[in-house]
């Protein structure tokens, strides 16, 4: 739980003995507080030719209350910011003589104009002015155009490569800085709001190298949220389920959940009654002890719902029984699989028969890394966790009839009461190798499901979403 | 070029000094040389409910002469087998007492009728038996259908988790033995041979953790070779274009395409014509001295090419130019994105307007893992590369109506002129973060596009295959 390096060398002293050996100084990331302003300071806007999202890109600017300066690439935004009411400047770089350079909190670029491998030059020219600019902790965005809905194979082959550019920024970047790519499809440009927020926002502070796509919300996004949508309480008035709540991460869902205003029914194994209650009573949430691999548990979490229903459900329960094949055991393979995925599948059949998760819900499962590439000793938590991502991905075309939306978090390191039993070479590999440095907190899982449960999410579905400080590892 | 540490660790000295001091012993790969046979031993076969391809997969193995042994879960293989007049018994697993058991070369697995998530547990009853029989230096192969084609969400959680399996098994088997998941459609099952034979010969030494789609050749698989098809010379009386031939990969690649029976034309820069000429001379081949970036290249190529035309066009041609990009220039930014990327989009614009690339053609092009995770210094490259992926994936639909495939390969760490080159720290980790523990030749990569460029490979298109030895390192 305690990561005694980065505190180290964020000491004035561990700060020159990292200097003077060449040791990396992982930052101590800016997370979301509730004490602290969620936005603040510059965004400087780039953009490709023609670009398409910077209308809906000045909206929230505007929302949020960042100021805004335009890059040479972005002629278009200073009088579309100014119709949007926003403070706005242009973007100057470095003075080559001083040195000194205007400090930005983010580097949005509009890329969704991009229709040939030359002009991602455009991308270059952004990036190379604007880059050093960029505080610690600072943010990238690209904004672009799903590359399988495009017209032809030369802006496919120009989209896709934004994924190239913004993953190695995320790489070069360091000092704590977060590069995501964000694919919006035609017609979805009004729903871009909830996951601008988030990727501009501390709360995505583990959350970089990421690819995501925004579809048009069935039916349209205005009826998730009117004009005077509290921004603040985004789930208020809202029942979220989260299995596997008293301790570590399924703990702090619950506590983010709680805290933008959703009432929080906890469910966990009988054992864990103690804390579970401890977890969700500081919440005002309600506590249900079942075992989710119970064959009548999808019936009885059903019939505890029934009367008010759910919106938000997370699957977070999971356990691991870490052996290689040859040794493991029949009943490993089984109660991991089970838990893990197969009591996932139950308990949606179930809610969604008895229509106790309400039209226009959400899901969200708590996948792996390692479901994505796989692990050493792990056959059996893998193909679960690569089980959630076949479920979010086959789910989300049947769901949409229903507005429901279901995506996944796939984590990396994160620093728990399981991480800190591991053994300290592999413990600090998995720590470090990462353009972060360090292990996410629960707390970066946690606010990453609550942006995917958020009514203005809409358009998020079928994806996965990992929250890994930009792990090395993948597939 | 030399890896020395693996040839110290299989020395006895070395083994024994590794062995000591608990130092990683990669394995000698077993690759495929023409005075070996291509396929011998024992395969030993599994397989979930309901098998849907044991049919097509006693064909291969009647075909390549290898004998098998059918698993408690695969029953229906010593009827089926029978009727293919296969060499087959009964797989036992060890015997607890004496530790003795049964080797087999390979391990395949049926689980194309895998429909729920219970349903996996098949998996773990095989490869818990069989993985300790399994020699170094083997294959895993699993067998699914593609996830995205299923009727139910259930079947798709279910055929979506084998990733994770055959990803994880790889990470574990060590010794050499490679690990793949082969994703075959309804309707493909007769067009499964030559991928098949590729991922279980000593050809796809460096290739694990890798999941292939086939899908139905076009026209029918049989249009593509007759029963008499000569499959130790499969490219004979085909013309095959490698760019960046004269060296390293390129050179690889013009080899073995000529030794399956291509005559080969090479091109390269013209500064590196006498290279060019010393690869192609003893293939017998056509040294075209051409800059790939020149505007007037396209045309030349397809003149040069137009009487006789072509059959496979091999896009290897690259160049890096790394700075982190604050500190790269723009024309180092623009010509690796033209010179990677914009060329082959010019190059097959001409090609294919001009009919020079016959229809039924291959188009192979290398990205990169880069390409895959970006990396650091690398916006350029891996802008380029994910951009490869993005031309794979956007044409492949386009050229389907002309029968031609297109696909990628991504190589990892590979031991080159280039890699040499590399700080000792640098070139060990990426030497050792693959399940390997070592880099792959410029022989892997050639031969997986031969695998690609192979008139049986009709159904394989628009993919990106890795031959990385299933590196740590991906997205």
């Amino acid at each position: 739980m305690n990561d005694s390096y980065l505190n180290f060398v964020n000491s004035p002293l561990g700060a020159r003995v990292a200097r003077s050996l060449g040791l990396p100084k992982p930052e101590v990331l800016r997370r979301y507080r509730a004490d602290a302003p969620e936005f603040d300071g510059i965004v400087a806007v780039g953009a490709g030719p023609a670009p398409q999202l910077l209308d809906a890109l000045a909206d929230v600017v505007a929302h949020i209350g960042m100021t805004s300066v335009a890059h040479a690439s972005a002629g278009l935004w200073v009088p579309l910011a100014n119709r949007h009411g926003l403070m706005t400047g242009r973007f100057e770089p470095a003075d080559p003589a001083t040195g000194s350079q205007a400090r930005v909190r983010a580097l949005v670029f509009d890329a969704s104009g991009i229709e040939s491998s030359a002009q991602l030059e455009s991308l270059y020219a952004f990036f190379h002015d604007a880059l050093r600019s960029l505080d610690k902790c600072g943010r990238i965005v690209v904004l672009g155009r799903p590359p399988e809905a495009c017209v032809s194979p030369r802006q496919w082959t120009a989209q896709r490569a934004l994924e190239g550019v913004t993953r190695s920024l995320g790489k070069e970047a360091r000092r704590g800085i977060a590069a995501n790519l964000i694919y919006v499809s035609q017609g979805a440009e009004s729903g871009i709001e909830s996951t601008l927020r988030f990727f501009l926002s501390p709360r995505s502070a583990y959350v970089s190298g990421q690819v995501v796509r925004i579809g048009a919300a069935p039916g349209g996004i205005a009826q998730h949220f009117g004009p005077d949508f509290d921004w603040t309480q985004p789930l208020a008035g809202q029942r979220a389920v989260v299995t596997g709540a008293a301790r570590g991460i399924g703990a702090a869902i619950a506590n983010v959940l709680a805290a933008q205003g959703a009432h929080v029914i906890g469910i966990d194994i009988p054992s864990a009654t103690d804390a579970l209650d401890a977890t969700l009573r500081p919440l005002g949430g309600t506590a249900l002890a079942l075992d989710i691999a119970a064959p009548e548990t999808p019936a009885q979490i059903a019939a505890a719902l029934d009367e008010l229903g759910v919106d938000v459900f997370v699957h977070n329960a999971g356990i691991t029984k870490d052996k290689t094949i040859a040794k493991m055991t029949e009943a490993a393979w089984r109660s991991v699989i089970d838990i893990n995925l197969s009591a996932q599948e139950r308990i949606d059949d179930a809610l969604l028969e008895a229509g106790t998760l309400r039209d226009g819900g959400r899901i969200v499962c708590v996948s792996s890394i390692s479901g994505i590439a796989g692990n050493m000793g792990q056959t059996n938590y893998a193909a679960s966790k690569a089980g959630v991502i076949g479920r979010v991905q086959g789910m989300a075309p049947y769901l949409a009839a229903r507005r429901i939306t279901i995506n996944a978090v796939a984590p990396g390191f994160i620093e728990t009461q399981m991480t800190a039993k591991m053994p300290l070479a592999l413990r600090e590999a998995g720590r470090r190798m990462n353009s972060m440095s360090q292990g996410g907190q629960p707390a970066d899982v946690a606010q990453t499901i609550t942006w995917l449960a958020h009514p203005g999410s809409a358009g998020v579905t079928g994806q996965v979403v990992r929250v890994c400080g930009q792990s090395l590892i993948g597939a």
